[in-house]
């Protein structure tokens, strides 16, 4: 199509921090219509509609049928799993003009059971997968960055049903492969997988796949070692305490003004991992009190206390009301009717510094295997650390990363089919609950990212495989009869070939014309002017530079065609094999 | 895919009072999940996909852009049209966790005015249409017939912007024969276009695309002399009402407790045509009443009434409050609060019966022109009836029957780009609102008529345009290793030509086999079986019985493909030129 034609503009701002929303506003990708919630313009809804069909093609190929879920739900559907009152303000609760409780879909693992319940009663009909492309909505608290985090969005979701654990590992690395063949095919063969932790959707196995950049809000660890890796929540983190030769006994110091580990540490002059740090949250539910102990050099990992508490958390914030004297909290002397927990970075630790329990003294010489009760549990509840054990191959070699999440995969077991009821007879005729694996990926979060990991100053670099258009047609001075002559046949040829064209024929500058290329960031462009007709010639260049040059005009058909194809054959070379 | 896999059962069961509804039931296509929200099975979702990828063709054919607005939207962007005090309940109201009113799309003219809104402000980017497919949610109160009228849909709305009415009415017309060309692309090429009521959607001109069934909700006339079409609410009522030789003095009679049109009639020995009837409304602001009169015979068209009063209504519920006797209601002598209005039926009628405004009485000889005062208005609120005068052609030849709505295409002119102040700089440098047109499918309601319009008592006769499959494999005693061969074969070869195959081997009986093969509908059907392979043969034969019969099995997959590509061509030739 003509460039003219496309509804929006390109813009010059850059009003955001994140380098993909400005480059997506700019270029006529997106339109907030409110908080976390965008219209979509052609040239966002063509690499939608690639990507889906990417989905498609890769959910078909590990036996996926697709199906349709409602995005508004009963209440009563929630309900049957406990999640209605589970889950917190993200899903959006609201009531329908008969006063009957709904809610948006923001992830449709009962709708899926609902689906399935009753029409897969017989061991026969296993194992099956089913899969949508739908809207989902999700009320979050902190949308941000165009359609990185947003609350409405498309998303590609899952669900398979097996009769044992080993079949439902056994298509999860099916699916596990698909992941990884759908980043290639999308132009990003750099997504990495990694472990995660569960969360609210059950199941233990689960994992997210992640594209490493900077304005990821994710940590992830990884091993250059040995390959390991995992999100900062489903990573253990090993501390190796070497114990002082000598042992030093508790000895009550003055501390006077100094709270803060920093500020203790260096009038005592010791590193802060010679300290025992309190740290203190309070239970949402009923507002008790959890107080930890760790090094004083380690940081607290939320998602680790809330899976070891069952229960959600937030920091303390009034603590007096535990009898805690904040700045000078101690594992020793203790009276609160806090739980109190204790880091495993604490386990192995000697002669640490501590609150006294009281304002202005701390303890000097604290060794926790001498001075806390025998039986003391260490638990795992701190955050791995840049250069810290590898849990895989224990070497000092982890490195943390920051990272977006571009998809999941979670074997569910049977969190939801028991929860519902939904059973098969077996082959002895015994009714038992199916074993459920669930597999998603964010349409839009997907677009924005790989425009995030590929792009320069002056638009995407989108790959070719998802581009809005493969090729640019870029006619300088179209009222020149030649160019338009040259020009009109070209994208006739092209578009007969099949080739996604766009025509620019606007009596605008080059450097106006080149710049809203740039940023709709077709992957072939040709130009033709005056200028490279009298050389007989088109210039055919990349939009990421990897190429330039002249053409002759009457070989510029099968040249564009050539390159579109090797730049493909560039995408799938690193597309894995199916399994 | 195999028939065994695919998620869903066959049953027998007739629940509902609408055969598509127990087709689409009973073959696993749908399935509920609250009042008017269903899920869709593979075989409903492969029609969709088909309809949708028409959809895509036709839209992109007249110039389309496809583009994506959100389901769920700020409540500001509907205050900006008025609309969201304007529509009732059916346009579902809540708020988010931050307490902002939002509402779930209905349809979508304010998302594409905000959309286009400061990215078209020159004439030189008119026109242009934008179009999605999306989850529409309409708080529907009877939803009913399974996906014929359900309160979640997705549907693929358009919305075109002109700089003249001109240009609108060009485009309008373009839009009208590319739906002319979708109706019959899925099989369906008589639907016909009947002019409309625009109702809530502002602008003048519109029409309703129409399935004519008897369990259609619409009432639609016809001209068969001229080719008229109106549904019901644009249809103009006319009314020859011949004066009677002799006029007769308006004379009070005792009816007693004859209330009704028939039994005053009855007693006084008039046909109902010689009555003047009273029907009350109370209008939904304020409860204040409306009265019209009207010929005894004929009824009153509530959007008609809407549209004169330009306020929604309701049947009146309790006449006494405005000073009227209920039975005995008359147009002379009358003492009301009411508005009263005349229908047209009553201009140029005699010597009618009417209610004396007392009780048991009634009068005789009422005739309007002579009774009423001067300069009386009489207006067109009733409906039109079968045998009646076509407002055309002037015949005596209205049939009126059932239809089912599957789409409609308004002129909208300016009534959201003037509201929301989107306007473009014209040719002179002035500033002027643009012109709009918009254009809607129902996709499951689509689907459903096409289930009505097209099916046996044994299942649907889907088009072979939109079929879930196109072909299937029947391999009756699979167990039998020539037929599994034959069959295997046979799926193949058809899979590696792109067809589109189901494959049923599994051990049930043919009768088994067959009902459910009936019910996936697929318009191709290839039966394999020892007794056929000791012909040497396959049994190939159509889902609607036009043609069946022995097939050589070396012949076979060259003989599907030229059914299917025969079916095809046979949907094609119903289908007009673009334009």
């Amino acid at each position: 199509m003509k460039v003219r034609s496309i509804l929006g503009e390109r813009f010059k701002e850059r009003a955001f921090d994140i380098e993909s929303q400005n480059l997506m506003t700019r270029g006529g990708y997106i339109k907030q219509v409110g908080n976390g919630i965008y219209s979509l313009f052609t040239p966002a809804k063509r690499i939608q509609n690639k990507i889906e069909a990417i989905l498609r093609e890769e959910m078909d190929a590990i036996d996926g049928q697709e199906v349709l879920f409602p995005v508004v739900m009963p209440a009563t559907l929630w309900q049957s799993s406990g999640r209605f009152e589970s889950i917190g303000k993200e899903l959006l609760r609201f009531k329908d003009r008969s006063g009957a409780d709904m809610v948006l879909g923001m992830t449709h693992e009962e709708a899926a059971v609902q689906l399935a319940m009753n029409v897969a009663g017989t061991y026969q009909k296993y194992p099956f997968m089913i899969y949508q492309i739908q809207t989902k909505f999700r009320d979050e608290p902190r949308a941000r960055g165009g359609l990185i985090r947003v609350r409405e969005f498309t998303m590609k979701d899952a669900y398979s049903f097996h009769t044992s654990q080993e079949d439902l590992e056994r298509y999860y690395e099916r699916a596990y492969r698909a992941y990884e063949r759908i980043y290639a095919r999308a132009g990003v063969p750099e997504v990495i997988a990694v472990k995660s932790d569960s969360g609210m959707m059950g199941g233990k196995v689960s994992h997210e796949f992640m594209l490493l950049t900077d304005i990821g809000e994710d940590s992830i660890v990884t091993c250059p070692e040995c390959g390991f890796r995992a999100n900062m929540e489903a990573c253990e983190a090993i501390t190796e305490n070497e114990a002082d030769a000598e042992l030093l006994p508790m000895t009550e110091v003055f501390t006077g003004e100094a709270h803060t580990i920093d500020d203790v540490g260096q009038m005592l002059g010791l590193p802060n991992e010679k300290s025992c740090k309190a740290v203190v949250y309070q239970r949402n539910a009923d507002d008790s009190y959890v107080l930890i102990f760790c090094r004083g050099d380690r940081e607290i990992n939320e998602t680790k206390l809330t899976n070891y508490l069952k229960s959600e958390i937030h920091p303390a914030v009034d603590i007096e009301n535990a009898n805690l004297h904040a700045g000078n909290i101690g594992p020793v002397g203790l009276t609160t009717t806090a739980t109190v927990l204790f880091d495993r970075t604490l386990a192995g630790a000697t002669n640490l510094v501590c609150g006294a329990n009281k304002p202005e003294y701390h303890f000097t010489g604290f060794t926790p295997a001498r001075d806390l009760p025998e039986g003391t549990e260490f638990i795992d509840l701190s955050k791995a650390v840049e250069g810290g054990v590898c849990p895989n191959c224990g070497k000092h070699s982890l490195k943390i990363n920051r990272g977006i999440e571009v998809g999941n995969i979670f074997q569910l077991g049977k969190r939801y089919t028991e929860a519902m009821g939904m059973t098969y007879d077996d082959e002895n005729g015994a009714r038992v609950n199916p074993i459920m694996g669930c597999y998603g990926i964010g349409v839009g979060r997907l677009i924005a990212s790989v425009c995030e990991a590929h792009h320069d100053d002056y638009g995407p670099l989108w790959p070719i495989t998802i581009a809005p258009w493969q090729v640019e047609i870029c006619a300088l001075r179209a009222n020149d009869e030649a160019v338009k002559a040259a020009a009109d046949k070209l994208y006739e040829e092209l578009q007969n070939a099949g080739v996604e064209v766009l025509y620019d024929d606007r009596p605008v500058s080059a450097g106006f014309m080149f710049s809203d290329a740039d940023l709709l960031g077709a992957p072939v462009r040709v130009v033709i002017s005056p200028k490279t007709l009298s050389r007989g010639c088109f210039e055919l260049t990349a939009r990421d530079k990897s190429f330039g040059g002249d053409v002759a005009v009457e070989e510029a058909k099968e040249a564009v065609i050539a390159k579109i194809r090797e730049l493909t054959e560039a995408v799938n070379a690193k597309v894995p094999e199916r399994m």
